[in-house]
């Protein structure tokens, strides 16, 4: 019995050696010049201007990385305070708290003697480090940065990733690394989501019953905030904390049901969706209590933005409590929204008083809301012109939902600002930039990091790198190169996705099984919720559909060989394509034999007959062509119909064949 | 360009679907019986007996695992506190401390309509869920858990694992994922080794400098170890944390000169070995010290025993002091093991105002030293029987030196208490058991897991099993069986090795490099520790030494198929060990070809020619075998001769191939 491992013949292409390095995100300007500043164990850091910890800790962390990744013997503390070095790195300003004010450019120079990096702040030369990492190159003579010359600075203040921590607990590893990975995107916003039906996640001790009975157990404590904190300040990103109100808000009302607007009790939401649950907004007690709370977290969260949610408040608890509607009338409330507003606007005093700037979804953007609040578009690019429009600073979360398992060039093509959009020039500089929420109903802890990543990469390059750049062929041939340096800079999405794989699987041969599951996507949007019986936050998320990518990656593979063929005609690329089909093929055999003894995968028997079909319907493509170097005389659209069948959803997954055979058909005809 | 994985065709022997589960440690005693209990996601746990915590705390975490290993929708909180459920577990006695004394005997019954464990303690039951999960089974109707009666209890009382966070630190979550792992191996003891020359490893209150100058802010928080030693407890594992002195102490010495024997400053060490700084043991200074360090560190350790390490301290200081000297004459004190009893008496003094027992090691058996410390032996097993006979209790840690590279079945032979040692019942009963120490010079958080595992279980067997228990082969052909259980436990060794081979290899086709790195070993012994330049504490550790494993994993795969093949003559394993051997060969070609294209992995060249020679030569053996049924009439001496040529050592590794091939000549003589 004999397998073939197809994923290598793909591999060799993207881990070519090349004279210009896969940046991501892809810096303003790069001229590419002629020499090599070779690296050996003498390798080191000099840095000049105002003393920082941030950037001393980064030196350190770019030195313990380029040692793991040449396995030079430096000493990660080969970082020295003079004017020269290896490495000379020019800092203008004292260092700062990131902000959306902060001046995060660079510019970089490697000659073959020495490295120049100069930035006004230490934001800035952190982030110049993180491109000086990606330009390593090794040739035969042994690992060297490349000379060139970049100028670099962000289009977008605000770069952020959301982490729900709350659906699903995210351990303090996994923020720690999540964390390193964004500042290697040089990304600068994590925002926490740490309250929702499913959980309260952090220690309160002024009101303990919060995470005591919010949390079964999983929250983060006082001590851990404030390290994570300081850990992501020293990477150059804020945290913005959420906690979500008034509705979203059963884990709180578990300790104290006297807050809610329907007596209790109440227990820890284990479904999703929209939920009851929601804080009384017309008792002086909600707002004692908040203002206690927030006094508390204040003393947590140093960034001047706190996110309070807003959103999903589906007002059915106001709508049945008397007392409410009284307050309502007795106030000339007229709405739901009229309430929430006015909930609001109690909270924004409440934040003041703790020097505090409050953000929330977009519906909190009702009539009478101060411009002082900051609001955060997800549910459509309308409410991030509205929010501009009427004077509301702005963030973009709508299209960079990466739960739902949209493609990464989806993502990549949602613009915060596009020239489409008519705004003026104040009206566009309300639009502080993006963020990509990971709602965490159907991910945890193991499989996150390959939610996230690689394709995160894609939307930060969108927030940093001009908006021209839009090539989404070249951003998936990067995208696919700096796999390496994600893993470098600490994130486990590749291991632990081979570790699901590997306990799917139950042996070494695990490869067989990725192969399969590399032509699969999880379905998208909101699909997977509707599966019987319903999720909920306390089962395993260990099948099939949980250890696969939304980008499948060999279609993504396969799409990069193609636009390489297209423009070369080379006839290795065409073999590397050919060799990826027929190699799935030859592991049909292996596949029908082992799928049906193991109880977890015998759901994956139709989809890889799919996968088979498709493949051979492929292959009969591809043998025209390479016979008549022309798809002239073939009924394709025949074919793509017959493909079309095998596109089934099962176990949640649907194949990515048929939009890649559309393509490849488009670009041979 | 095809290539073949050759570790799939391994791998499939292991993972068959066997009748009789493969238990690590091997239960006292097991009887299977017909029948199989099926699950579904209703599958449940009832508690019976006195509350435990921690007990519904590894029902949770069995539910867990069960979940993960089966993709089953088991929601992780379906344990119940009544009598009937599909486990039913009894407990006589209220929860208490792991200890020498506790009782961790269970017995489980497994019917096909439910599973019954009951158990002294709630330390026993947990055991027996790890014995139950070890015996998880699949057929094609689904997973099950087969009928059985097991009689279960531990030999020893003290099966530990030590691991030195100081030459490297060690993250909470690698700590915590041992914890984890340990006690899927039923071990009980985590002996942390937190200060050394080259860091001071925990938070001080009362000596802030301890961790302030000590650790380069590499140090657990006290929130942190009381959150670590909660957990442990949790998992039934004690936690015995080291502060190692008088010597190994230049780290505290960086913050507190003035309790040295020489004048300072003293900087925290970088290199590896036995250096001079020492407390000073005549100064009343620094046992008001040692008095208010150990007061503190009471608080954070509850358990009765603490290590105070006593070991390699070299005299140098004490020899070169006046003051020093002229104490010991005025005392009566005669040589500085004199002057280490004076101190350790001190310090039992000390330690005794806070409950505490003194545990080191053994160096500080001297005349004089009282009974009621604990020996740890590690200089010799002669150590551990004179410490018994002198009316010490006692714990072997000698012959289980994890860093050093040894054969998991050199550890394994390595028993605490053997037939030929003439003991009383008395002085036996005060060897307590055995530790296996992981020290740290050539491990970091990377690759510490897989230096510890999958071994240490065969180590956890010894400790745990009967001294009857001691078939290498078997051993070895468990120890592969049981690597998905250790990964479900929690260990990333498997994937962090995985990662670190593709982070040399550069691309998708790692498996090639893997394939060639598992019939290599480290050197063994503190060989490596001669390599030049010298190693340190802060250079990278991501050459292939450091991933490889010290038992080359395809020899101990080919020597298990080797012992099957002996036994039935199967020709299905005859092909297997073939294809070992063959499919090896055929990489040689793109070794060839890429090797010399990467800095890194240049040094592997001449050991991957060595490699292919000498399955070369093991074919011939084999070609020979398969012709003519046995090798009468084959020069073997000549072969195996010619094959000692390509064990030469490069890059700190050495070939598995001889003693392999060896076994083969005379297991098919």
């Amino acid at each position: 019995m004999k397998i073939l491992v197809t994923l290598l013949l793909g591999a060799m292409v993207f881990c070519a050696q090349s004279q210009t390095p896969s940046f991501m995100p892809l810096p303003h300007s790069i001229e590419m010049q002629s020499g090599k500043m070779f690296i050996d164990s003498n390798f080191n850091i000099a840095l000049n201007g105002p003393e920082s910890k941030r950037l001393t800790v980064a030196s350190g962390r770019f030195l313990a990385r380029l040692g793991k990744a040449t396995a030079i013997r430096i000493p990660m503390n080969s970082i020295l305070r003079r004017n020269k070095g290896n490495v000379e790195i020019t800092i203008q300003s004292s260092p700062s708290m990131p902000s959306e004010t902060a001046d995060e450019s660079y510019s970089l120079k490697i000659e073959s003697q020495k490295i120049l990096l100069q930035a006004a702040s230490d934001l800035g030369a952190m982030r110049g480090l993180e491109t000086l990492l990606q330009s390593l190159q090794q040739d035969i003579s042994g690992f060297y940065f490349p000379a060139l010359k970049i100028e670099d600075s962000p289009r977008f203040a605000w770069r952020g990733l959301m982490m729900d921590a709350c659906r699903h607990f995210m351990p303090v590893d996994v923020v720690k690394r999540t964390l390193d990975v964004m500042s290697s995107m040089k990304m600068n916003v994590f925002h926490w989501h740490l309250s929702e039906d499913q959980g309260f996640r952090v220690e309160s001790r002024k009101f303990p019953l919060l995470h005591e009975k919010g949390s079964d157990g999983m929250y983060y404590t006082q001590a851990q905030i404030k390290d994570i904190v300081q850990y992501a300040d020293l990477r150059g990103i804020r945290v913005i904390p959420e906690f979500d109100l008034p509705g979203h808000a059963t884990a709180w009302l578990v300790g104290y049901p006297e807050l809610a607007s329907a007596p209790g009790p109440y227990d820890i939401e284990r479904f999703f969706g929209v939920f009851d649950p929601t804080f009384d907004p017309t008792i002086e007690r909600t707002y004692e209590f908040l203002d206690a709370f927030f006094g508390e977290m204040a003393t947590l969260f140093p960034d001047p933005i706190m996110h309070i949610g807003g959103d999903e408040n589906n007002g059915i608890q106001w709508n049945n409590n008397p007392a409410i509607q009284s307050f309502m009338n007795d106030n000339g409330i007229r709405d739901n929204h009229g309430l929430q507003v006015y909930f609001n606007k109690r909270l924004i005093t409440i934040l003041k008083k703790y020097n505090k700037q409050m953000m929330g979804w977009d519906e909190i953007m009702e009539e009478g809301l101060p411009t002082s609040a900051i609001i955060h578009s997800w549910r459509g690019k309308e409410f991030l012109v509205k929010a501009s429009e009427k004077g509301y600073k702005t963030v973009l979360s709508a299209g960079y939902y990466i739960d739902l398992s949209h493609s990464a060039a989806q993502h990549y093509k949602n613009d915060p600002i596009t020239s489409e959009m008519i705004l003026t020039t104040e009206q566009r500089s309300r639009i502080l930039g993006g963020e990509a929420p990971m709602w965490a109903e159907l991910v945890n802890e193991e499989n996150v990091e390959s939610r996230i990543w690689p394709r995160v990469a894609a939307i930060a390059e969108r927030f940093w790198s001009s908006g021209e750049v839009k090539d989404e062929v070249d951003m998936y041939r990067r995208l696919l190169a700096i796999e390496p340096f994600l893993e470098l800079s600490g994130s486990h999405h590749v291991r632990n996705r081979e570790m699901m794989i590997r306990r799917l699987w139950g042996g070494n041969d695990w490869q067989i099984l990725m192969n399969l599951l590399d032509w699969l996507e999880p379905v998208e949007g909101y699909k997977r919720h509707g599966s019987k019986p319903r999720y909920n936050s306390l089962v395993p998320l260990s099948r099939a559909v949980d250890a696969t990518m939304p980008d499948a990656c060999n279609v993504v593979k396969f799409r990069v060989l193609l636009d390489d063929f297209v423009k070369t005609k080379d006839s290795n690329t065409w073999n590397k394509m050919y060799a990826m089909i027929t190699e799935t093929m030859a592991q049909r055999q292996i596949l029908m034999e082992i799928l049906p003894q193991k109880p977890a995968l015998r759901e994956m028997i139709p989809l890889s007959d799919n996968v088979m079909q498709s493949a051979e319907i492929t292959r009969q493509i591809m043998d025209y062509y390479h016979k008549n170097k022309s798809l002239k005389g073939l009924n394709t659209k025949d074919l793509l119909n017959r493909a079309s069948v095998f596109q089934t959803v099962h176990a949640e997954l649907e194949s990515g064949f048929l939009p890649m055979m559309e393509e490849l058909v488009k670009k041979l005809e």
